[in-house]
């Protein structure tokens, strides 16, 4: 299973400023590629992992999923919001899970999935990277500062963990285009 | 006056990790480039803002000073620290100064200087960046990710701050360069 942390940020490494403030988002989208680009993207995935931070934005901004039709594993206590996710659409099966991300990444697997994308947040991306769990980051960073909010991995300890990179290129006119790859070779 | 902020730092924008651990910058220090690129940098700047921690980071590091033969603004109530420093080196003045960050960069405009390197940290850059002080960032990012430790610029609540991408480029074989200008006609 191969599991991508695909996301946008700020120089700062921000994922969103204070208050889950995500308007900076507006000048990737200005860059006119963002549709095409992950419509080639979410067409390569087969499940979504999503936490309950980002979930509970997504529907405080009226979006009920991160995306219909494809299984999503969303990493929660909350049994209502997993309810309502499961409830917006027939056709996106949703399974709330909790616990340690190391078994819910292998129940994912387990289930039949080959290519998982890490809708959010920091939080779920640095715990599967501190299990050694993440193969791909597919990073859009936008040409400003948030200079608080939540980072683009937030976890408490990590061991040294090296990345290729793969694809380093401009995003519209100012923001940068990364893709790394997880080098387990040289740790 | 010009004010750059030069800082290595990691894919999650820290730029230490935890504990101040700056050993992921051994992985830029392998690309080899580091060294003339510095020099380059250096010989264009005049003056060096400072803050405490930064500075504490140096002293326990062995090196009394961020550069020898360049005035030293230090933001620090720490009246030993700045001593300190400037007993470290009679060829390097060390001004400590405090409060905020405006009156501080007109007061090192005011003494003559016009290309001043802020050395760090990233909420010297915040504060700096709040008060639209900031012309330019020369980022080098490191292929690895720290989790936790202080960020790139650390701050309260930013106004939006655009910057224009002026260099874009490989550090080595996975780092990355970035160098943005403050944009601030587009705010």
């Amino acid at each position: 299973m191969y599991v991508t942390w695909y996301t946008a940020m700020s120089i700062d490494g921000r994922i969103a400023g204070p208050g889950d403030d995500l308007s900076f988002l507006a000048l990737l989208e200005a860059a006119g590629e963002h549709e095409a680009e992950f419509a080639e993207f979410i067409a390569t995935i087969d499940a979504i992992v999503i936490g309950s931070a980002t979930q509970r934005w997504l529907v405080k901004e009226g979006q009920a999923l991160p995306h219909r039709g494809l299984p999503i594993w969303l990493v929660s206590h909350d049994v209502a919001l997993a309810e309502a996710a499961a409830a917006a659409d027939a056709d996106t099966p949703v399974t709330r899970v909790e616990g340690d991300i190391a078994p819910i990444l292998d129940a994912i697997e387990a289930a039949g999935h080959e290519r998982i994308w890490i809708c959010g947040g920091g939080d779920i991306a640095g715990q599967a990277l501190a299990v050694d769990r993440v193969d791909e980051l597919l990073l859009t960073m936008a040409p400003t500062v948030l200079g608080s909010g939540p980072t683009v991995f937030d976890a408490a300890a990590l061991e040294r963990r090296l990345f290729t990179l793969e694809e380093l290129r401009r995003y519209g006119a100012n923001g940068v285009r990364m893709r790394w790859l997880r080098d387990r070779s040289a740790t």
